[in-house]
């Protein structure tokens, strides 16, 4: 069964700076290169009812897929490098139908 | 610009019963009935990092379409009959590319 994995998060960088576009860039690149993620996607999240402020969101086939996404070494140096110190707020959502 | 509304959310009804199954049922039927609702789903939220359960998803073409289902009676019914009491806990996200 496929699963959307997104998650939603806000910077600590300001809106519009390089250092935001900078991390998105190597959001994209760095995740969409590990195998198993499908339509990958970032957009901006812009009800006034949250202060998060962009979504990931990708597909796998299946949990193996997403488990191995989890644990790769593209996605922990990601997460480690670039997650922990650049996401000051974030919430992980994942839906099947 | 399109916008994709979504809210996430838990019901006060237990996993499975026939009283989640209704407010689903009636979800859908409710507000695909208002014009401007393109793209509606239902979709579970099953990463165990949210407690939330359920997920309503829909597309407007345009703020106005947004702003015309906000104000529908069937919108504001809906929410004042069933969501306010069957709904514990939710969050709302708007996203656009």
């Amino acid at each position: 069964m496929p699963i959307q994995h997104t998650v939603v998060f806000r910077l600590v960088h300001p809106a519009g700076s390089d250092e935001e576009q900078a991390f998105l860039v190597t959001g994209r690149a760095t995740l969409t290169s590990i195998p198993g993620v499908a339509d990958f996607t970032i957009r901006r999240q812009v009800s006034a009812k949250s202060d998060l402020t962009h979504q990931f969101s990708m597909v796998f086939a299946n949990q193996d897929a997403y488990d191995a996404y989890n644990a790769h070494p593209a996605h922990t140096a990601f997460v480690a490098e670039r997650w922990i110190p650049e996401v000051t707020e974030f919430q992980e959502y994942d839906f099947v139908e």
